[in-house]
């Protein structure tokens, strides 16, 4: 039996990085990249990133800092005095503009570091939970962008590298992802989405809409702890 | 008259990026960006980056630590475990295979962090001083990789924004770059290219030979300090 392939797997420690870890796996060796870059709930994220890489066994692992996105600010997520939007119950989630959580070009730095990781260790592909649907309507979500990027790493690494860029779940409805996931046996109850709250998940903010919504439209209660009064 | 537009140009320190924001100026309003990665060299480069913006009368300056570098590997750049090659006088420079200086998909990250940048300070271009032919034969230098990330660019950011990778050194042979930046004013005088030395360049790193072979073809003197004995 040959060893499966070596994969580097981008984990946010949301939802979408969880199952895409879990897909990921039944092909590939994986090793697990983090970013932190200032963003409101980086401790937070970085203790489900480590919890997920405990939960599969994940030990080869690279955790970077990328601190010029607080210098570089234009982002909700990286500039405190940037509100986080909190739509009213009821209004879409999913709108065509971009929302102000949107940060710029953040994911081109996400994929340059797993895919020069990846270029180094062997791996011979890089995944990445991104998704286009039913999402916050971020540009570098989309197919597009992918397939683009993919060029980008064709032409700019050496002859013999061959690094795919994959995105499992970009098709993904939400709540797909939840029942996927939950099929999988990925450890949802180790993730965090929300882009506020540390300790309790606001359950207000468009990452918990999303997530809280999904979870209701599978039927089933969302595992982590959110402040007192969010229905669920 | 108009104002000009507002672009953002990378400064390694080196004569080609020199070049590059002698060109981008005469367009352009330059913001000035600088990446710190672990390079053996990088105080002697962040040196010549705070002189040349000086020089250059450019207040908006962005300096980022690009830390993971060190972390990942893999280039005699970033790696001390890894030689600098040092070529036998005489033999080839700008040879076909991948040099070990290569550091993994570097410029993509540079590219990650102007095009953030631009887009949250409203710049619609990006220079960059990239060089193809007579260089060291990077993947990351060829003409084909920045239209690549051009797309990226085009399909990553904002539906408004409007960035174009601009690479105008990027087929100049190196004694072509001295001609121009002499032209231009540039002040080569304050630039830095050897990837061993800081105090003085070493002479002998493939940098360093194709510095040294341009300024002997243009027929003037490089004005930075040599170790003893080299010949120039």
């Amino acid at each position: 039996m040959t060893e499966k392939p070596k994969a580097v797997v981008l984990v946010s420690g949301g939802m979408d990085s969880c199952l895409t870890a879990a897909i990921a796996r039944q092909s590939h060796r994986p090793a697990f990249v983090h970013a932190s870059y200032g963003q409101r709930t980086e401790r937070r994220e970085r203790q489900a990133f480590d919890a997920m890489a405990d939960f599969f066994g994940v030990d080869e692992r690279l955790v970077v800092r990328l601190d010029h996105f607080t210098a570089i600010g234009g982002s909700a997520l990286t500039d405190k005095r940037i509100a986080v939007p909190e739509a009213e119950p009821g209004a879409s989630v999913g709108k065509e503009e971009i929302p102000p959580t949107y940060v710029p070009f953040r994911n081109a730095h996400f994929l340059s570091v797993a895919v020069s990781w990846a270029e180094v260790i062997g791996a011979t592909a890089v995944f990445i939970g991104a998704v286009a649907e039913d999402s916050s309507g971020y540009p570098d979500c989309r197919p597009e962008y992918y397939r683009a990027f993919q060029e980008v790493v064709r032409v700019g690494t050496r002859p013999e590298t061959q690094i795919a860029i994959v995105t499992p779940v970009i098709g993904m409805r939400k709540s797909e992802i939840v029942r996927q996931a939950i099929q999988l046996g990925a450890p949802l109850h180790l993730t965090w989405s929300c882009y506020q709250g540390e300790d309790a998940a606001c359950g207000t903010c468009d990452s918990c809409r999303l997530r809280l919504r999904a979870f209701a439209e599978v039927g089933i209660g969302d595992p982590v702890p959110y402040r007192a009064g969010v229905a669920r």
